[in-house]
């Protein structure tokens, strides 16, 4: 069926500037198209207000089938409640009522360049409009996909289709001109794929490289979870180039020698040295380079 | 006189990674030489513990006349105290108790690249230091100077002499390997200097070209405070490099046509887009270009 509700959301993490700053300041005629309407969100007001990630708990990681069936109460966390907000007025997820086409903007201290996150990748459709924005992209553009069968944890998910635009190197707490221009070219291709989607184009079946998430490396800890080593700077800003096994990966602060990819194959490194991690136990993430086929999709209705 | 102690501190703002991670890494024999003894401090542990800039407000900006003459009270913000103690302990300001020498360490989201600020263009033998660390330095190193007659109000600025050591771009809470290698090896290559100081070394007379302070620019803003357009795309990234009447600073976010300086004269931006100063008001400080006439200096006793 044609996507009739889309929804744009920035201040998921309220001191990544470029989907905030293109949701307050982009009136929303220039986000509508003919065929279908476009909301925005801030999702995160009060992190937003305050220029933080989070209040309480990271609300990118609040939209999990547990916490979604939870009751409101004002005595849960910020974020909670605040997830579960979302996902009565945009969701709720899985059912007929969900908006048709969520598209998150985020940003990262990590050089990945354009990176489109398409969740699972049995979603078809949202893979082609990811397809479409890489085609169209005059720069670096990756797309990365969760695992078969990965538990559903982020805001984009309570729609019935979803693309997170991930847009780096840029520092939490700072627009820049470049971030924030890339990032309304992808929007407003997006939107554009959804009105030639809308009205009858089909996109015909192809194949796509995709990078998808395999496991998280963290960074060296000391008995009291300091870490003991930095990225090493071979891997520093090598978002989506090839990781060999023997790479170095860190190091130490001590001076001492540098610790060495232990992998057992090529993979692709993500989200390396992003800020918001190093509290989540993740220096890196792997991931795999695989090619998706996709089916050719049209508009039925 | 021979300088015979100095104090090396970083985490004066907690999230800046560089100086957190040499003070509690280095080994202290690796900051000693002969001549002097060196201390190390993590100038805000709270802060630094929980990796914020701060808990209350700037301990960078705790250290004016007016605050360090206040009673201690524990009442008064976390900074406000920590200031009162840092003081006591290698100050007091002013006092022959002072140490002789502080090197501060920071770290910026501005690409700044290496920039050495020397406090006021009177203080000759941190400027002959600044000027034999950028002599030695492989990559760009600005030496930047308080306008004269500005009040002290920076932690480094209870030592009898000092330097603050910032390196960009690193994004707050992130720690990159070569920030982390050019930190260090600028403080040693400081060491050796005030070790060949106290050893006799005399510094011949020089002219060496420094950045004066000389006025903030903020963003444009709304009603509420909020900015309302980014830093151009053109003058992004240009920290020291010459900015002229008619340039363009400002990208309004609304789409309309950049906002362009409207000083008199070319001038030089640093600090462009640091991640803190958005709450401050700044945008970017402007500096002047000037030639400092350094006399000779060599230890005496």
């Amino acid at each position: 069926p044609p996507l009739g509700r889309v929804l744009v959301s920035g201040g998921t993490h309220g001191n990544e500037l470029g989907g905030v700053c293109v949701v307050k300041h982009k009136s929303s005629e220039c986000l509508q198209r003919p065929s279908f309407t476009t909301q925005t969100v801030i999702s995160n007001p009060r992190a937003t207000e305050r220029g933080v990630r989070q209040i309480d708990t990271d609300l990118n990681r609040c939209f999990s089938a547990e916490i979604l069936g939870q009751c409101e109460s004002v005595d849960s966390p910020y974020e909670v409640q605040r997830a579960l907000e979302l996902n009565r007025t945009f969701g709720p997820r899985g059912s007929e009522h969900a908006v048709d086409f969520i598209c998150d903007l985020h940003n990262t201290s990590a050089n990945t360049q354009s990176c489109l996150i398409a969740g699972l990748p049995t979603d078809f459709l949202s893979l082609q409009a990811a397809r479409y924005l890489q085609s169209v992209s005059k720069q670096p553009c990756h797309i990365l996909v969760m695992k078969r069968n990965a538990p559903a944890f982020t805001l984009m998910t309570i729609g019935k289709h979803f693309l997170t635009i991930e847009m780096g190197p840029q520092s939490p707490g700072v627009i820049r001109a470049d971030i924030y221009n890339k990032t309304l070219t992808h929007l407003q291709n997006l939107l554009d794929w959804i009105e030639l989607f809308n009205t009858g184009t089909e996109f015909q079946a192809a194949e796509v490289e995709c990078f998808e998430v395999h496991e998280k490396i963290d960074y060296p800890r000391d008995s009291e979870g300091h870490i003991t080593a930095c990225i090493h700077s071979e891997l520093q800003d090598r978002d989506f180039e090839p990781l060999n096994p023997g790479d170095p990966i860190f190091q130490p602060f001590d001076g001492g020698d540098p610790i060495i990819f232990q992998g057992q194959q090529t993979l692709y490194p993500v989200f390396v040295n992003e800020s918001a991690y190093y509290s989540k136990g993740i220096a890196f993430w792997t991931t795999r380079k695989i090619t998706l086929a996709l089916p050719a999709i049209s508009v039925k209705g």
